[in-house]
Protein backbone atom coordinates (compact mmCIF):
# COMPACT_ATOMS: atom_id res chain seq x y z
CA UNK A 1 0.00 0.00 0.00
CA UNK A 2 2.76 2.21 -1.38
CA UNK A 3 1.76 6.30 -2.21
CA UNK A 4 2.26 6.69 -5.76
CA UNK A 5 2.05 9.90 -7.32
CA UNK A 6 -1.11 11.70 -7.57
CA UNK A 7 -3.04 11.39 -10.75
CA UNK A 8 -6.24 12.91 -9.09
CA UNK A 9 -5.70 16.91 -8.38
CA UNK A 10 -9.51 17.71 -8.47
CA UNK A 11 -10.15 15.43 -5.56
CA UNK A 12 -10.03 16.43 -2.01
CA UNK A 13 -6.56 15.63 -0.19
CA UNK A 14 -5.82 11.92 -0.92
CA UNK A 15 -3.57 9.20 -1.84
CA UNK A 16 -2.99 6.39 -4.21
CA UNK A 17 -2.23 3.06 -2.35
CA UNK A 18 -1.39 -0.52 -3.88
CA UNK A 19 -2.36 -3.55 -2.99
CA UNK A 20 -1.65 -6.71 -3.92
CA UNK A 21 1.87 -5.83 -4.70
CA UNK A 22 1.11 -3.07 -7.06
CA UNK A 23 -1.77 -5.17 -9.07
CA UNK A 24 -4.40 -2.79 -8.44
CA UNK A 25 -4.73 0.78 -6.50
CA UNK A 26 -7.05 2.72 -4.05
CA UNK A 27 -7.74 6.84 -5.04
CA UNK A 28 -8.78 7.35 -0.78
CA UNK A 29 -8.83 10.10 1.58
CA UNK A 30 -5.61 11.52 3.43
CA UNK A 31 -5.67 10.98 6.80
CA UNK A 32 -8.74 10.99 7.15
CA UNK A 33 -12.03 8.72 6.41
CA UNK A 34 -12.24 5.39 5.96
CA UNK A 35 -8.92 4.04 4.89
CA UNK A 36 -9.00 0.29 3.63
CA UNK A 37 -6.12 -2.09 4.67
CA UNK A 38 -6.35 -6.00 5.88
CA UNK A 39 -9.94 -5.53 6.86
CA UNK A 40 -10.59 -4.86 3.38
CA UNK A 41 -8.29 -7.79 2.26
CA UNK A 42 -9.28 -10.34 4.00
CA UNK A 43 -13.21 -9.64 3.06
CA UNK A 44 -12.28 -9.72 -0.66
CA UNK A 45 -9.94 -13.20 0.05
CA UNK A 46 -13.52 -14.92 1.80
CA UNK A 47 -14.71 -14.85 -1.96
CA UNK A 48 -13.59 -18.34 -3.87
CA UNK A 49 -10.94 -18.36 -6.09
CA UNK A 50 -13.00 -20.13 -8.85
CA UNK A 51 -15.52 -17.33 -8.57
CA UNK A 52 -16.60 -16.06 -11.51
CA UNK A 53 -19.54 -13.75 -11.25
CA UNK A 54 -21.41 -11.00 -10.37
CA UNK A 55 -20.18 -9.88 -7.06
CA UNK A 56 -21.91 -6.77 -5.31
CA UNK A 57 -19.62 -4.87 -2.38
CA UNK A 58 -21.87 -3.30 -0.03
CA UNK A 59 -20.31 -0.20 1.80
CA UNK A 60 -17.27 -0.22 -0.69
CA UNK A 61 -15.73 3.20 0.53
CA UNK A 62 -13.13 3.72 -2.22
CA UNK A 63 -13.51 0.16 -3.59
CA UNK A 64 -10.56 -1.72 -2.12
CA UNK A 65 -12.62 -5.04 -1.40
CA UNK A 66 -14.21 -5.19 -4.88
CA UNK A 67 -11.63 -4.64 -6.20
CA UNK A 68 -9.59 -7.08 -4.62
CA UNK A 69 -11.89 -9.50 -5.33
CA UNK A 70 -11.28 -8.53 -9.53
CA UNK A 71 -7.60 -8.33 -8.79
CA UNK A 72 -7.79 -12.47 -7.86
CA UNK A 73 -10.69 -13.64 -9.43
CA UNK A 74 -10.05 -12.63 -13.01
CA UNK A 75 -13.29 -12.97 -14.87
CA UNK A 76 -15.45 -11.66 -11.91
CA UNK A 77 -17.13 -8.57 -11.69
CA UNK A 78 -18.29 -5.95 -9.39
CA UNK A 79 -20.73 -3.50 -8.27
CA UNK A 80 -19.39 -1.22 -5.77
CA UNK A 81 -21.92 0.53 -3.33
CA UNK A 82 -21.70 3.06 -1.58
CA UNK A 83 -24.02 5.51 0.19
CA UNK A 84 -21.30 8.29 0.48
CA UNK A 85 -21.02 10.88 -2.39
CA UNK A 86 -17.78 11.88 -1.24
CA UNK A 87 -16.46 8.13 -1.35
CA UNK A 88 -18.46 7.76 -4.40
CA UNK A 89 -15.99 10.32 -6.19
CA UNK A 90 -12.76 8.43 -4.78
CA UNK A 91 -14.33 5.10 -6.18
CA UNK A 92 -15.12 6.90 -9.51
CA UNK A 93 -11.36 8.37 -9.21
CA UNK A 94 -9.81 4.32 -8.24
CA UNK A 95 -11.67 2.89 -10.88
CA UNK A 96 -10.31 5.70 -13.68
CA UNK A 97 -6.87 5.68 -12.46
CA UNK A 98 -4.53 4.28 -15.53
CA UNK A 99 -3.34 1.89 -13.24
CA UNK A 100 -6.45 0.28 -12.95
CA UNK A 101 -6.87 0.14 -16.70
CA UNK A 102 -6.95 -3.71 -16.48
CA UNK A 103 -10.32 -3.64 -14.23
CA UNK A 104 -12.13 -0.52 -15.32
CA UNK A 105 -14.18 -3.36 -17.68
CA UNK A 106 -15.91 -4.87 -14.39
CA UNK A 107 -16.51 -2.68 -12.54
CA UNK A 108 -19.51 -0.62 -11.54
CA UNK A 109 -20.08 2.18 -8.94
CA UNK A 110 -23.59 2.90 -7.36
CA UNK A 111 -24.16 5.51 -5.00
CA UNK A 112 -27.06 4.07 -2.86
CA UNK A 113 -28.09 2.96 0.94
CA UNK A 114 -27.89 -0.64 1.24
CA UNK A 115 -30.50 0.08 3.70
CA UNK A 116 -33.40 0.85 1.31
CA UNK A 117 -36.32 -1.89 1.61
CA UNK A 118 -38.00 -3.44 -1.17
CA UNK A 119 -39.23 -0.86 -4.17
CA UNK A 120 -36.87 2.38 -2.79
CA UNK A 121 -34.19 -0.92 -2.90
CA UNK A 122 -34.98 -1.60 -6.62
CA UNK A 123 -35.52 1.57 -7.45
CA UNK A 124 -32.11 2.84 -6.35
CA UNK A 125 -30.79 0.22 -8.84
CA UNK A 126 -29.99 -2.95 -6.49
CA UNK A 127 -32.80 -5.48 -8.05
CA UNK A 128 -33.34 -8.84 -6.70
CA UNK A 129 -31.91 -11.98 -7.28
CA UNK A 130 -29.24 -9.68 -9.48
CA UNK A 131 -25.88 -10.74 -7.62
CA UNK A 132 -24.44 -14.42 -7.43
CA UNK A 133 -22.26 -12.89 -4.42
CA UNK A 134 -22.29 -10.06 -1.82
CA UNK A 135 -19.37 -9.00 0.16
CA UNK A 136 -20.08 -6.65 3.21
CA UNK A 137 -17.61 -4.48 5.87
CA UNK A 138 -20.66 -3.05 7.61
CA UNK A 139 -20.21 0.29 9.70
CA UNK A 140 -18.31 -1.69 12.74
CA UNK A 141 -18.49 0.45 15.75
CA UNK A 142 -21.24 0.81 18.05
CA UNK A 143 -22.47 4.69 18.59
CA UNK A 144 -21.29 4.61 22.80
CA UNK A 145 -17.89 2.76 21.77
CA UNK A 146 -15.91 6.11 20.79
CA UNK A 147 -15.66 9.85 19.96
CA UNK A 148 -14.80 10.31 16.18
CA UNK A 149 -14.22 13.78 15.17
CA UNK A 150 -14.23 13.16 11.74
CA UNK A 151 -17.40 13.03 10.18
CA UNK A 152 -16.69 10.85 7.30
CA UNK A 153 -14.67 8.49 9.61
CA UNK A 154 -17.88 8.72 11.43
CA UNK A 155 -19.66 7.04 8.85
CA UNK A 156 -18.28 4.53 7.89
CA UNK A 157 -17.36 3.23 11.59
CA UNK A 158 -20.89 3.78 13.54
CA UNK A 159 -23.47 0.81 13.63
CA UNK A 160 -27.12 1.94 15.05
CA UNK A 161 -28.77 -0.86 16.53
CA UNK A 162 -30.14 -3.03 13.75
CA UNK A 163 -28.21 -2.26 11.05
CA UNK A 164 -26.93 -6.09 10.10
CA UNK A 165 -30.27 -6.92 10.28
CA UNK A 166 -31.43 -3.91 7.45
CA UNK A 167 -27.50 -4.91 4.99
CA UNK A 168 -28.35 -8.90 5.65
CA UNK A 169 -31.96 -8.41 4.44
CA UNK A 170 -30.99 -6.01 1.79
CA UNK A 171 -27.94 -9.15 0.34
CA UNK A 172 -30.96 -11.54 0.94
CA UNK A 173 -32.82 -9.70 -1.60
CA UNK A 174 -30.32 -8.68 -4.11
CA UNK A 175 -28.27 -12.30 -4.47
CA UNK A 176 -30.08 -15.05 -6.04
CA UNK A 177 -30.52 -18.20 -4.74
CA UNK A 178 -27.85 -20.55 -3.47
CA UNK A 179 -25.68 -17.18 -4.03
CA UNK A 180 -23.14 -16.33 -1.52
CA UNK A 181 -22.58 -13.25 1.56
CA UNK A 182 -19.41 -13.10 2.91
CA UNK A 183 -19.02 -10.05 6.05
CA UNK A 184 -16.16 -9.09 8.70
CA UNK A 185 -17.09 -7.60 11.72
CA UNK A 186 -15.71 -7.81 15.46
CA UNK A 187 -16.08 -10.88 17.39
CA UNK A 188 -19.12 -9.16 19.51
CA UNK A 189 -21.64 -9.08 16.06
CA UNK A 190 -21.57 -12.94 15.62
CA UNK A 191 -24.87 -13.09 17.97
CA UNK A 192 -26.27 -9.67 15.94
CA UNK A 193 -25.21 -11.21 12.55
CA UNK A 194 -26.38 -14.78 12.92
CA UNK A 195 -30.08 -13.65 13.99
CA UNK A 196 -29.90 -11.64 10.78
CA UNK A 197 -28.93 -14.59 8.60
CA UNK A 198 -31.89 -16.75 10.31
CA UNK A 199 -34.30 -17.46 7.30
CA UNK A 200 -31.96 -16.20 4.51
CA UNK A 201 -28.57 -17.63 4.96
CA UNK A 202 -27.54 -20.96 5.90
CA UNK A 203 -24.85 -23.05 5.47
CA UNK A 204 -22.72 -20.72 7.24
CA UNK A 205 -18.71 -20.87 8.33
CA UNK A 206 -17.25 -18.79 11.14
CA UNK A 207 -13.52 -17.70 10.99
CA UNK A 208 -11.82 -15.77 13.64
CA UNK A 209 -8.62 -13.42 13.11
CA UNK A 210 -6.47 -13.21 15.80
CA UNK A 211 -3.29 -10.94 15.78
CA UNK A 212 -1.30 -14.06 16.98
CA UNK A 213 -1.87 -17.43 18.73
CA UNK A 214 -2.31 -16.39 21.99
CA UNK A 215 -4.38 -13.70 21.44
CA UNK A 216 -8.01 -13.10 21.65
CA UNK A 217 -9.85 -12.64 17.97
CA UNK A 218 -9.90 -8.91 16.58
CA UNK A 219 -12.17 -10.07 13.53
CA UNK A 220 -14.48 -12.75 12.37
CA UNK A 221 -15.27 -13.49 8.74
CA UNK A 222 -18.86 -15.32 8.06
CA UNK A 223 -19.58 -16.83 5.04
CA UNK A 224 -23.01 -18.16 4.16
CA UNK A 225 -24.97 -19.43 1.13
CA UNK A 226 -28.59 -17.75 0.20
CA UNK A 227 -31.36 -20.46 1.43
CA UNK A 228 -28.44 -22.55 2.43
CA UNK A 229 -29.97 -25.19 5.41
CA UNK A 230 -27.07 -26.50 6.59
CA UNK A 231 -25.53 -25.72 10.07
CA UNK A 232 -23.16 -23.32 10.90
CA UNK A 233 -19.43 -24.44 11.22
CA UNK A 234 -16.48 -23.06 12.95
CA UNK A 235 -12.91 -22.68 10.37
CA UNK A 236 -9.42 -22.72 11.56
CA UNK A 237 -8.44 -19.57 12.88
CA UNK A 238 -6.45 -16.71 10.76
CA UNK A 239 -3.18 -15.75 12.76
CA UNK A 240 -1.98 -12.55 11.50
CA UNK A 241 1.59 -12.66 12.69
CA UNK A 242 3.61 -15.24 13.85
CA UNK A 243 4.53 -16.19 17.57
CA UNK A 244 7.04 -13.63 19.19
CA UNK A 245 7.35 -11.45 15.38
CA UNK A 246 5.53 -8.48 14.47
CA UNK A 247 5.86 -9.72 10.78
CA UNK A 248 2.66 -11.49 9.24
CA UNK A 249 2.48 -14.83 8.96
CA UNK A 250 2.81 -16.62 5.38
CA UNK A 251 -1.07 -17.07 5.43
CA UNK A 252 -1.76 -13.45 6.29
CA UNK A 253 0.63 -12.57 3.80
CA UNK A 254 -0.81 -14.32 0.83
CA UNK A 255 -3.84 -13.32 2.06
CA UNK A 256 -2.65 -9.46 1.95
CA UNK A 257 -1.63 -9.58 -1.50
CA UNK A 258 -4.24 -11.55 -3.29
CA UNK A 259 -2.45 -14.72 -3.03
CA UNK A 260 -4.60 -17.00 -1.26
CA UNK A 261 -8.30 -16.99 -0.60
CA UNK A 262 -9.73 -17.11 2.94
CA UNK A 263 -11.23 -20.43 3.36
CA UNK A 264 -8.92 -22.25 1.01
CA UNK A 265 -11.02 -22.80 -1.77
CA UNK B 1 -10.28 -43.87 32.08
CA UNK B 2 -9.04 -47.58 32.28
CA UNK B 3 -11.86 -50.16 34.18
CA UNK B 4 -10.79 -50.93 37.59
CA UNK B 5 -12.47 -53.45 40.00
CA UNK B 6 -16.53 -53.64 39.88
CA UNK B 7 -17.42 -52.46 43.86
CA UNK B 8 -20.84 -51.38 42.92
CA UNK B 9 -22.59 -54.87 42.41
CA UNK B 10 -26.05 -53.92 43.06
CA UNK B 11 -25.63 -51.53 39.80
CA UNK B 12 -26.59 -52.32 36.13
CA UNK B 13 -23.62 -53.56 34.34
CA UNK B 14 -21.28 -50.26 34.31
CA UNK B 15 -17.74 -49.81 34.57
CA UNK B 16 -15.74 -47.34 36.76
CA UNK B 17 -13.23 -45.90 35.25
CA UNK B 18 -10.26 -43.87 36.58
CA UNK B 19 -9.84 -39.64 35.27
CA UNK B 20 -7.21 -37.11 36.07
CA UNK B 21 -4.75 -40.05 35.96
CA UNK B 22 -6.53 -42.25 38.78
CA UNK B 23 -7.25 -38.54 41.31
CA UNK B 24 -11.00 -39.52 40.69
CA UNK B 25 -12.72 -42.15 39.11
CA UNK B 26 -16.41 -42.54 37.66
CA UNK B 27 -19.02 -45.38 38.04
CA UNK B 28 -21.17 -45.25 35.04
CA UNK B 29 -23.11 -47.39 32.15
CA UNK B 30 -20.98 -49.78 30.54
CA UNK B 31 -21.57 -49.70 26.48
CA UNK B 32 -25.28 -47.91 26.67
CA UNK B 33 -26.42 -44.62 27.86
CA UNK B 34 -24.07 -41.06 28.00
CA UNK B 35 -20.69 -41.90 28.84
CA UNK B 36 -18.40 -39.51 30.01
CA UNK B 37 -15.01 -37.98 28.81
CA UNK B 38 -13.47 -35.40 27.06
CA UNK B 39 -16.20 -33.24 26.84
CA UNK B 40 -16.82 -33.54 30.18
CA UNK B 41 -13.02 -32.62 30.95
CA UNK B 42 -13.04 -29.14 28.66
CA UNK B 43 -16.13 -28.32 30.58
CA UNK B 44 -14.68 -28.73 34.18
CA UNK B 45 -11.72 -26.77 32.76
CA UNK B 46 -13.48 -23.86 32.07
CA UNK B 47 -13.38 -23.57 35.92
CA UNK B 48 -10.65 -21.23 36.92
CA UNK B 49 -8.16 -22.94 39.17
CA UNK B 50 -7.71 -20.80 41.63
CA UNK B 51 -12.19 -21.70 42.12
CA UNK B 52 -13.32 -21.84 45.55
CA UNK B 53 -17.32 -21.56 45.83
CA UNK B 54 -20.33 -23.30 45.40
CA UNK B 55 -20.65 -24.77 41.87
CA UNK B 56 -23.16 -26.72 40.11
CA UNK B 57 -23.39 -29.40 37.60
CA UNK B 58 -26.39 -28.73 35.42
CA UNK B 59 -27.10 -32.37 33.68
CA UNK B 60 -24.61 -34.16 36.06
CA UNK B 61 -25.08 -37.78 34.46
CA UNK B 62 -22.74 -39.70 36.63
CA UNK B 63 -20.77 -36.34 37.75
CA UNK B 64 -17.53 -36.36 35.63
CA UNK B 65 -17.29 -32.90 35.03
CA UNK B 66 -18.63 -31.48 38.47
CA UNK B 67 -16.22 -34.09 40.16
CA UNK B 68 -12.99 -32.96 37.79
CA UNK B 69 -13.68 -29.46 38.95
CA UNK B 70 -13.23 -30.60 42.66
CA UNK B 71 -10.41 -32.63 41.43
CA UNK B 72 -8.12 -29.77 40.38
CA UNK B 73 -10.01 -27.00 42.82
CA UNK B 74 -8.96 -27.90 45.91
CA UNK B 75 -11.44 -26.13 48.27
CA UNK B 76 -14.52 -25.91 45.74
CA UNK B 77 -18.30 -27.66 46.13
CA UNK B 78 -20.35 -29.31 44.08
CA UNK B 79 -23.96 -30.21 43.85
CA UNK B 80 -24.66 -32.72 40.76
CA UNK B 81 -28.14 -31.95 39.56
CA UNK B 82 -29.54 -34.78 37.30
CA UNK B 83 -33.06 -35.88 35.79
CA UNK B 84 -32.68 -39.56 35.04
CA UNK B 85 -33.24 -41.64 38.45
CA UNK B 86 -30.50 -44.37 36.40
CA UNK B 87 -28.42 -41.59 35.87
CA UNK B 88 -28.64 -40.19 39.44
CA UNK B 89 -27.82 -44.11 41.47
CA UNK B 90 -24.72 -44.02 38.66
CA UNK B 91 -23.58 -40.26 40.69
CA UNK B 92 -24.44 -42.31 43.97
CA UNK B 93 -22.44 -45.01 43.14
CA UNK B 94 -19.37 -43.13 41.73
CA UNK B 95 -19.43 -40.60 45.12
CA UNK B 96 -19.80 -43.60 47.51
CA UNK B 97 -17.18 -45.41 46.01
CA UNK B 98 -13.93 -45.98 47.75
CA UNK B 99 -11.40 -44.51 45.43
CA UNK B 100 -13.20 -40.86 45.76
CA UNK B 101 -13.46 -40.86 49.22
CA UNK B 102 -11.21 -37.47 49.34
CA UNK B 103 -14.19 -35.86 47.61
CA UNK B 104 -17.35 -36.80 49.11
CA UNK B 105 -17.31 -34.08 51.19
CA UNK B 106 -17.80 -32.04 48.77
CA UNK B 107 -20.05 -33.09 46.55
CA UNK B 108 -23.88 -33.51 46.75
CA UNK B 109 -26.48 -34.59 44.13
CA UNK B 110 -30.09 -33.35 43.32
CA UNK B 111 -32.35 -35.46 41.38
CA UNK B 112 -34.02 -32.75 39.82
CA UNK B 113 -35.38 -31.57 36.27
CA UNK B 114 -33.05 -28.27 35.34
CA UNK B 115 -35.66 -26.74 33.34
CA UNK B 116 -38.14 -26.29 35.85
CA UNK B 117 -39.21 -22.48 36.14
CA UNK B 118 -39.66 -20.41 39.30
CA UNK B 119 -41.35 -21.60 42.33
CA UNK B 120 -40.93 -25.28 41.01
CA UNK B 121 -37.56 -25.00 40.99
CA UNK B 122 -36.67 -23.95 43.84
CA UNK B 123 -39.43 -26.23 45.27
CA UNK B 124 -37.40 -28.87 43.48
CA UNK B 125 -33.97 -27.85 45.34
CA UNK B 126 -32.74 -25.25 43.40
CA UNK B 127 -32.40 -21.47 45.34
CA UNK B 128 -32.15 -18.88 43.56
CA UNK B 129 -28.41 -17.22 44.04
CA UNK B 130 -27.12 -19.72 45.58
CA UNK B 131 -24.27 -20.60 43.63
CA UNK B 132 -21.31 -19.21 42.54
CA UNK B 133 -20.47 -20.85 39.03
CA UNK B 134 -22.80 -23.07 36.71
CA UNK B 135 -21.40 -25.88 34.43
CA UNK B 136 -23.38 -27.00 31.76
CA UNK B 137 -23.13 -29.86 29.23
CA UNK B 138 -26.99 -29.96 27.19
CA UNK B 139 -28.18 -32.42 25.38
CA UNK B 140 -26.67 -32.05 21.92
CA UNK B 141 -28.10 -33.64 18.95
CA UNK B 142 -31.14 -32.34 17.38
CA UNK B 143 -34.17 -35.01 16.98
CA UNK B 144 -33.89 -35.13 13.29
CA UNK B 145 -29.79 -35.78 13.33
CA UNK B 146 -29.74 -38.95 13.95
CA UNK B 147 -31.95 -42.28 15.25
CA UNK B 148 -30.69 -43.44 18.53
CA UNK B 149 -31.59 -46.86 19.79
CA UNK B 150 -30.96 -46.47 23.33
CA UNK B 151 -32.98 -43.98 25.41
CA UNK B 152 -30.54 -43.31 28.47
CA UNK B 153 -28.41 -42.23 25.66
CA UNK B 154 -31.42 -40.37 23.91
CA UNK B 155 -32.20 -38.90 27.21
CA UNK B 156 -28.80 -37.64 27.33
CA UNK B 157 -28.33 -36.18 23.52
CA UNK B 158 -31.81 -35.06 22.44
CA UNK B 159 -32.00 -31.15 22.26
CA UNK B 160 -35.62 -30.56 21.80
CA UNK B 161 -36.02 -26.42 20.60
CA UNK B 162 -35.70 -23.67 23.02
CA UNK B 163 -33.52 -26.36 25.81
CA UNK B 164 -31.01 -23.92 25.90
CA UNK B 165 -33.14 -21.14 27.08
CA UNK B 166 -34.53 -23.17 29.23
CA UNK B 167 -31.03 -24.62 30.87
CA UNK B 168 -29.48 -21.13 30.77
CA UNK B 169 -32.82 -19.32 32.17
CA UNK B 170 -32.52 -21.66 35.67
CA UNK B 171 -28.64 -20.60 35.25
CA UNK B 172 -29.36 -17.40 36.03
CA UNK B 173 -31.80 -17.78 38.29
CA UNK B 174 -29.03 -20.33 40.34
CA UNK B 175 -26.21 -18.42 40.19
CA UNK B 176 -25.20 -15.19 42.10
CA UNK B 177 -24.82 -11.89 40.42
CA UNK B 178 -21.28 -11.77 39.00
CA UNK B 179 -21.21 -15.65 39.23
CA UNK B 180 -19.92 -17.51 36.25
CA UNK B 181 -21.55 -20.17 34.00
CA UNK B 182 -19.48 -22.24 31.17
CA UNK B 183 -21.25 -24.55 28.72
CA UNK B 184 -20.20 -26.88 26.24
CA UNK B 185 -21.81 -27.42 22.73
CA UNK B 186 -21.80 -27.59 19.26
CA UNK B 187 -20.51 -24.83 17.06
CA UNK B 188 -23.57 -24.68 15.12
CA UNK B 189 -25.71 -23.60 18.48
CA UNK B 190 -23.72 -20.45 19.39
CA UNK B 191 -26.45 -18.33 17.83
CA UNK B 192 -29.24 -20.04 20.45
CA UNK B 193 -26.16 -19.87 23.44
CA UNK B 194 -25.90 -16.12 22.85
CA UNK B 195 -29.66 -15.38 21.96
CA UNK B 196 -30.32 -17.30 25.80
CA UNK B 197 -27.25 -15.57 27.66
CA UNK B 198 -28.94 -12.13 26.15
CA UNK B 199 -29.58 -9.80 29.40
CA UNK B 200 -28.93 -12.69 31.89
CA UNK B 201 -24.41 -13.58 31.30
CA UNK B 202 -22.05 -11.30 30.02
CA UNK B 203 -18.69 -10.53 29.25
CA UNK B 204 -18.56 -13.85 27.18
CA UNK B 205 -16.08 -16.35 26.32
CA UNK B 206 -15.69 -18.17 22.98
CA UNK B 207 -13.31 -20.86 22.82
CA UNK B 208 -13.69 -23.61 19.98
CA UNK B 209 -12.15 -27.07 20.05
CA UNK B 210 -10.70 -28.32 16.85
CA UNK B 211 -9.84 -31.76 16.37
CA UNK B 212 -6.34 -30.55 14.50
CA UNK B 213 -4.88 -27.26 13.25
CA UNK B 214 -6.51 -27.62 9.59
CA UNK B 215 -9.93 -28.83 11.15
CA UNK B 216 -13.20 -27.42 11.79
CA UNK B 217 -14.38 -27.10 14.96
CA UNK B 218 -16.26 -30.22 17.00
CA UNK B 219 -17.20 -28.34 20.00
CA UNK B 220 -17.51 -24.53 21.36
CA UNK B 221 -16.83 -24.05 25.31
CA UNK B 222 -18.93 -20.45 26.22
CA UNK B 223 -18.35 -19.23 29.70
CA UNK B 224 -19.78 -16.18 30.78
CA UNK B 225 -20.52 -13.83 33.70
CA UNK B 226 -23.87 -13.35 35.73
CA UNK B 227 -25.13 -9.73 34.88
CA UNK B 228 -21.73 -8.42 32.90
CA UNK B 229 -22.06 -6.27 30.57
CA UNK B 230 -18.70 -6.77 28.46
CA UNK B 231 -18.99 -8.06 25.18
CA UNK B 232 -18.26 -11.23 23.50
CA UNK B 233 -14.71 -12.05 22.98
CA UNK B 234 -13.03 -15.23 20.95
CA UNK B 235 -10.26 -16.95 22.62
CA UNK B 236 -7.41 -18.70 20.88
CA UNK B 237 -9.19 -22.00 20.45
CA UNK B 238 -7.58 -25.44 21.41
CA UNK B 239 -6.29 -27.86 19.55
CA UNK B 240 -6.36 -31.70 20.05
CA UNK B 241 -4.23 -33.50 17.79
CA UNK B 242 -0.84 -32.56 16.80
CA UNK B 243 -0.73 -32.07 13.22
CA UNK B 244 0.11 -35.52 11.28
CA UNK B 245 -0.54 -37.52 14.81
CA UNK B 246 -3.32 -38.76 16.98
CA UNK B 247 -1.62 -37.85 20.13
CA UNK B 248 -3.52 -35.35 22.36
CA UNK B 249 -1.38 -32.04 22.29
CA UNK B 250 0.20 -31.09 25.16
CA UNK B 251 -2.50 -28.64 25.95
CA UNK B 252 -5.12 -31.05 25.42
CA UNK B 253 -3.65 -33.35 27.73
CA UNK B 254 -3.33 -31.38 30.39
CA UNK B 255 -6.65 -30.10 30.05
CA UNK B 256 -7.92 -34.01 30.03
CA UNK B 257 -5.67 -34.65 32.79
CA UNK B 258 -6.95 -32.09 35.34
CA UNK B 259 -3.54 -30.11 34.90
CA UNK B 260 -4.62 -26.97 33.27
CA UNK B 261 -7.71 -24.47 32.65
CA UNK B 262 -9.30 -23.94 29.40
CA UNK B 263 -9.07 -20.48 29.74
CA UNK B 264 -5.54 -20.00 31.40
CA UNK B 265 -7.05 -18.44 35.09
Amino acid sequence: MNAVANSSAFLPKHTVDAFHRGRFYLVQPAGRGHRAGMDAMMLAAAVPSNFSGRLVDFGAGAGAAGLAVLSRCGTASVMLVEKSAEMVAFAEATLSHPANAHLQGRATILCADVTLGGRARVAAGLADNAFDFAIMNPPFNPGADRATPDNLKRQAHVMPDGLFERWVRSAAAVVRPRGGLAVIARPEQIGALLDAFHGRFGNAELLAVHPRADRAAIRVVLRAVRGGRGKLSIRPPLMLHEAGSDRFSPQADAINNGLASLFGD
